[in-house]
């Protein structure tokens, strides 16, 4: 999974069916000392994340795997809200 | 999923008879604040999304999950036309 | 989906059992405008592509979903030749 | 696989049901010569690896064919703690 | 698939249960013109490959395509002992 942190919505009307309801996040890709990347994804949100949050994301085929998105044409799900990490016995980032 | 802007049509004749009668698009993937990147994308249409037009496509065995490209060898679909994002509270893009 | 251009052909006679009998081809990625990059694959050949000629190739588990290249260890497989495409209204490439 | 090194843990109170339970490690990725790289991955970890220690991590779909990540939405996976391993004759890295 | 050479083993004691007997081959990857670059890959031999050899790989899912490593947590394979490749009309490489 990659870290990341919500910075929007996005709205799409005219979509695949399977897609309807889901809720879009554009979520900046964050590096492990929490500095924002270049890199972004637009993800759908499986629990409940509001903008600004840091969360992870897990990417590809695996992106199917919760309730919400099982046979949806969605690579990309956050399932994670972070609370806390640690690098090198530091904390890097608490909620 | 990725953000692209649709550049233009691609033209296949001889391709995989699974392939038959779908529309390929070549994307160019643009960056979250609305700016061109170097990377494109040749993808299906699944949404009916037209040249000039942003859309979101998903990639990989994700890019299979539509009706039209169940089973097929396809590892890119435009699976959703975007009205608007935000980013950081500020909107950056409408259609 | 990524165009390339098949620039040569490949050899294996040690093999895995279930690739036998397959046409590996050096595939150079091309870029939108029709320029070589510095990215190459190795592809399996799904639809008679000669050297020289311009691509279409399917990556990742998409490149099994072809009838030569079921449930085989493939990740790489031309799908279509390419006549032609467009960006922002000019032809870039003409077979 | 990749190389990894794990450098922490990272802790997640709200997430998908399906990942409850499991333990999120930050993986700094390394490279063959066992230096560190800017990349890194938070995998789940199925084979009870410590902080400091020197993994391998299976990526995409391959990380959900553990016991404990199977149809769960996890696409990096430690599967292996690394004793050792040589470059060209030489021992680049023992435990 | 990618094009690499074999430069040493890995060894692992404590692993998946599924990856018990597996040999692991360190595989730096190469360019089409036959030199080396930055990247590598750890992958799992299928073919009997040695030290020095230059081989095929594919990743992802399609490394679970061959018998060996079926339904395995296993995302890089080495799939092809490479005797020979043209570029150009040009034999870059003999076996």
């Amino acid at each position: 999974m990659q870290l990341g942190r919500v910075t929007g919505t996005l709205v799409s009307s005219r979509k695949e069916p399977l897609m309807e309801g889901m809720k879009f996040l554009v979520v900046r890709q964050i590096d492990v000392d929490n500095t924002d990347t270049a890199s972004y994804v637009v993800a759908v949100d499986a629990v409940g994340a509001g903008v600004g949050e840091v969360v992870m994301y897990a990417s590809g085929s695996s992106a199917r795997q919760t309730e919400l998105t099982k046979d949806k044409p969605c690579d990309a799900v956050i399932m994670g809200i972070v609370d806390t990490w640690e690098v090198d016995g530091e904390t890097v980032f608490v909620k």
